[in-house]
């Protein structure tokens, strides 16, 4: 989108001098501040550089405004669940309310963005025409599903498959759009590998029909073997998921051994190498890709800055600065809920010589300084040391600290830990074991509050110590799940739902474990930092999944019946489809995996994605219907299987290579530097071995010696750190 | 190996005079070739530099004897087949003379290694250590085992498991060693990674455990449903490898579909997550490995051609330099079939000014030069031209040259090969389908005869065009099938092999499509390029299967025997062995997949590690062993698929990189530079275009014209191109 951007450039039409007055003061910081946040978070919306449009678009980025949208996508994307085939039915014409209202959302959110973007930037962007035609063709498909209802015929929501559209084409998807451009891209390579896989798979159905179709075979269920070639084919199709792995090969392998080595070479060729080139196109064009999409960003948000750095320049001397006083309501502007001593942290960094205004080389980098977060430490006595100086200063107080600190602490509690774990193995009606429940209970609690006479409170609870805060939730979910357990016991009140709840809670509490191992808590760490990405791909595969499901409804609804095994009736051991009698999917009791509502379709697209046993289930469904129905399954093994979990994986390589690479960026280091020479950093591994506290006292009274320092007064009690990715 | 190499370095110790008596010559060349050799091959063998040991590191060296370890390695390992359990039994003094046999011969080899290498290196070598342990071991074992034989108490022959060792311990195979090597160092960072894993399988065991223990459930079988945490947990792995979904989920899914949410959450978690960073810490040490292994290549490289320059060297003027004389004389000992315009062309590059000697800089370039494989084209007149210019150039035969180059000849006879394919699947017996199978060889003869008429023969079939032999060669094999396959129809001889090969080798022909299609002959041509080392991974997997093979034999065999199921026995529905009576093993009719011999085990092997079933296979054993034996599987299972076949994927994914990259080694573009200087170059796309000999044509007119110049006169009729790897 360079395009768009240098078209907001163009329509911004700004006298150039520096001495401006002062009411039009206020929109230049408000249009600097759009341009230093857009910047920021990657956004590249061309915007009208009127007043009047810069305070809409401020709005339109107001989080409000965004949840808002997003709570409408999800409500729309949600209605599946309530229209026939419903998991929790409501009338129709609740429904289409709820759609209607939807709907107008997203004009109402399409009309904003117009009144904020040039007119003719608006009407060249598909994203808008999408939504546009989308809500057209949602409304008729209402009306005439409606029509039909009133006189009674059923007609079929196929406008529910484009509902997805609206999570993708809002500018706020960006992360979705871009995997998708990504697969997109990928496509042409892709192509041509996988004419050659089909290729070579007939070539192998070819053989394998000639070599076992005339040979009288007979599988394991008893049906011809190998003497159909679009069976054949899709026999084959099957193997190289490996989901029929070894049935497949038995007959054959019965017949001679030798014959194994068709199937081997037909497993190493498609499954592996194949399957591995796939691989490697997806995740080389991801490579390139990302690459590109990153020159551009940074390009991108250069030229931002530079519009911003144009619109708040002072002449001083020889070159243009931006003074602090101007420099300091930007950034109140672009980020309101920045502490002061960030502010400060952040001025210190960008005018170095501290001659009160920031040059154009550190104004250009404020985008990358906000998007880093800096972690404030207070550094504060323990509130008990301050109340009562004498107590908490005791010997005895003072060996509890110490003992708390202690590696063999950590230690101790692992072992009771494990214990637990024996404990919750067994059986809990015993109820000595109930008891050790308590005692287990307590144990942890004693050790929170250990821990928090030992450590300052609010330092031990800061907003970034993550372990912290999951170690005490977690034992306060499992104190309020056992409560709760021992209250419904007593009452005999029997919620299973309830139950299984704090029974999980239960559990999840020996996930303490890795807190205090340093290599599990770093992998975690890794994992979690890659989450928010993670998300992205949760959004890719729900578009999918949901066109997927909405389809699947639409065609094999009601086919398939559960129907509970324990009546006893014929019917339920056929799945109420007689269709299926003597089939492996009903032998497998598989008649759960249908498509009676989106639960279970989500449910069963899971199962197809993990792709064992998908070809029972999509013969399953091709009996009931018709032989042509294995070509969605296909379809969704080549999409999902083939493409996203593929991209999937070329993501958490490359995640994990960065977080491997350890480098930090450029401007990380800049600021950590920064912080270093102010006296006032805190070394990474410090907090992460728990020490902090120790730490900080050390550094504190070493602080108060040479008080007489100007730099680091200002910025007394507080340490800074850099709340970078962790490493391996 | 810096070390040892450098143990090679002080060894070697020759007056440094620049004036030699003229006997010391042959010894000089051959040390310097002998350094030369090892550089180019990369080889890092320290050697002892007196006369005599050279020359036996030259013989040690000769292919012929590297063939015949080679041969006696296999012979070896191939002895399994012959030995109880038997594929095709043999007495067992027969194979123990054999083993003997090899033994001598490994034991020969590592003697001459010893009179090569100097004492200190060759006792501190772990390779050489192992191989003799291993001998000593083996010989040990048979001893024991032919005693025990003699009194007829059957014993164990375990030193079969240790055969692989000499595959890997010879210094010939340093690419399967570097592979082992990679892995062990990728074992530390795995390590956490797995026990994380395990102890996330554990929690989700508890959870099973509590969540579905008390419910009564059933599986489908009708066994109980997760009562047993050590079930539990097999059965939680073999979810892992996505081999029982969605069977595994099914009873809790009926129950209540919230809880699909915890298998769903689980295979998120641990299948998807877990596995992708498994693939991402072996991907990422395998890249970190290759880095360094480079590096260390190319400082020994150096120091090797360093060591070569300054036997050889000579000083002249300021500089020391070797003499054009003495460098053709080492470059003829070190690649005795490198051809004179080969020759000159190298001389060419190396001595740019036409000195007369070659500088250090450009000799040290010579192991690399040596290691591109630079094609020679010799450009003649086409023969018919040269014996009847007149009918070859009217123009009834110009007319057909032109219509062979043409590109519709090459559509026609891809619909002609599609055609093919239909009448293929189609029943042979059918006289008139018959005959048409003439038809297509006959049309596929004229094909390549035509092509010969067209193109020049020699260059048509010049040692580096792959995909004209490969063309000509696929229709020979299919005109020689369809003739045996008459002549066997004909004399109602029915060998079933002998028509299986015939079946494949006609099937095979279709694959002349991939030649006619530019991107389908590149995806191949990369794979290809790839094959050499994809073979060590050959060599690698083999180890590891072999190793478990004879493990599996000893443990195993016997108990699951197959028996034909048509004989109606009541044992041939349980395999043999009642313990497997209503097994899942015995109802896949799985009986044929057992440790009775090595081609089975190898076969059973290769299905666990495509995965699928690999539990019920596990389940079968352990059925009619002991519980226990499941970690044998386990034990495979994390061993081959997680370990190798992800440094597999990994190394695809790294050789496809490498391909895309597109970039030639320096020394390659040095080469080009050259050949292009002195106007003897051919473009790699017009070669592959096949319109070689068209372009050919043209520029020998062109040559003819400036004959003039002295330097094209030389190489004149010969025109040369890189054979390097193709592009995407």
């Amino acid at each position: 989108m360079p395009g768009n951007s240098r078209a907001a450039g163009t329509h911004h039409s700004r006298p150039s001098s520096s001495e401006e007055p002062p009411d039009l003061e206020d929109q230049e910081l408000l249009l600097a501040a759009a341009y230093v946040s857009d910047a920021q978070y990657n956004r590249n919306v061309p915007f009208e550089t009127s007043p009047q449009a810069i305070r809409l678009y401020h709005f339109y980025n107001h989080w409000t405004m965004r949840a808002a949208t997003y709570f409408f996508i999800w409500v729309n994307l949600a209605l599946a669940l309530f229209e026939e085939p419903a998991v929790f039915p409501l009338p129709f014409l609740v429904t289409s309310i709820a759609e209607v209202l939807c709907l107008t959302a997203f004009f109402g959110r399409l009309v904003h963005f117009a009144k904020v973007t040039p007119q003719k930037v608006f009407w060249k962007d598909t994203k808008n025409i999408c939504v546009m035609v989308t809500i057209v063709l949602t409304l008729i498909d209402l009306v005439i599903y409606g029509s039909l209802e009133a006189v009674n015929i059923r007609g079929v929501r196929w406008s529910r498959a484009l509902r997805p559209v609206f999570l993708i084409n809002f500018p706020e998807s960006r992360q979705i759009r871009r995997t998708f451009r990504s697969i997109r891209n990928t496509l042409p390579d892709i192509l041509y590998v996988f004419l050659l896989f089909l290729f070579s798979m007939m070539i192998f159905s070819l053989m394998a029909l000639k070599l076992f179709g005339d040979r009288d075979l007979r599988t394991v269920e008893g049906s011809p073997y190998f003497t159909n070639i679009l069976d054949i084919a899709f026999e084959l199709y099957v193997l190289v998921t490996t989901a029929n792995s070894p049935d497949v090969m038995m007959p054959a392998y019965e017949l001679n051994w030798w014959y194994s080595l068709y199937f081997i070479t037909y497993i190493i060729i498609n499954t592996y190498i194949f399957m591995s080139v796939f691989l490697a196109v997806i995740y080389n064009n991801y490579r390139k890709h990302l690459k590109n999409e990153i020159h551009t960003l940074a390009y991108l948000k250069h030229h931002k800055m530079t519009e911003a750095f144009n619109i708040l320049k002072v002449k001083v001397g020889t070159e243009f600065v931006v003074k602090e006083a101007r420099w300091r309501r930007l950034v109140k502007v672009v980020a309101p809920d920045v502490s002061s001593s960030h502010l400060e942290l952040l001025l210190r960094i960008s005018d170095e010589g501290q001659k009160g205004h920031v040059d154009k080389v550190n104004f250009l980098r404020l985008a990358d300084l906000l998007n880093i977060r800096v972690v404030a430490i207070n550094i504060k006595k323990h509130p008990l040391e301050t109340w009562m100086p004498r107590v908490y200063q005791s010997s005895t107080s003072l060996l509890v600290q110490k003992m708390v600190q202690h590696r063999i602490f950590v230690w101790v509690y692992d072992v009771i830990i494990l214990i637990n774990a024996i404990f919750i193995a067994l059986d809990e009606k015993d109820s000595l074991i109930s008891y050790a429940e308590w005692l287990f209970l307590s144990l942890y609690i004693i050790e929170i509050l250990l821990k928090l006479y030992t450590y300052e409170p609010s330092a031990y609870f800061g907003r970034k110590q993550f372990w912290n805060w999951f170690d005490t939730l977690i034992i306060i979910a499992a104190l309020l799940a056992t409560v709760a357990n021992t209250t419904i016991q007593a009452r005999k009140y029997n919620s299973q739902q309830v139950l299984d709840i704090v029974l999980i809670l239960r559990i999840l509490r020996l996930l303490r474990v890795i807190v205090s191992i340093q290599r599990f808590r770093v992998i975690v760490t890794t994992l979690i930092n890659i989450g928010p990405t993670m998300l992205t791909f949760g959004g890719l595969v729900l578009v999918v999944y949901y066109a997927f499901a909405i389809i699947g409804m639409e065609v094999f609804h009601g086919k398939i019946h559960f129907l509970d095994p324990g009546s006893g009736s014929p019917d339920a051991l056929v799945c109420g489809n007689p269709a299926l009698k003597d089939s492996a999917f009903a032998q497998g009791r598989y008649c759960k995996n249908n498509f009676n509502d989106l639960a279970s379709s989500l449910i069963l697209l899971t199962e197809l994605t993990v792709v064992n046993q998908w070809h029972i289930l999509a013969d399953g469904f091709a009996l009931v219907t018709h032989q042509a129905a294995k070509l969605y399954f296909i379809g969704f093994h080549v999409v999902v299987v083939i493409l996203i979990v593929n991209i999937f994986i070329a993501f958490i390589l490359e995640a994990f290579f960065v977080a491997y690479s350890l480098e930090k960026s450029e401007v990380e280091t800049a600021i950590e530097k920064k912080i270093q020479e102010l006296g006032v950093g805190v070394q990474e591994e410090e907090v992460q071995d728990g020490g902090l506290i120790d730490n900080m006292d050390a550094k504190d009274s070493g602080f108060s010696a040479d008080e007489g320092d100007n730099k680091k007064k200002d910025l007394k009690g507080l340490y800074f750190r850099i709340a970078s990715k962790s490493k391996f």
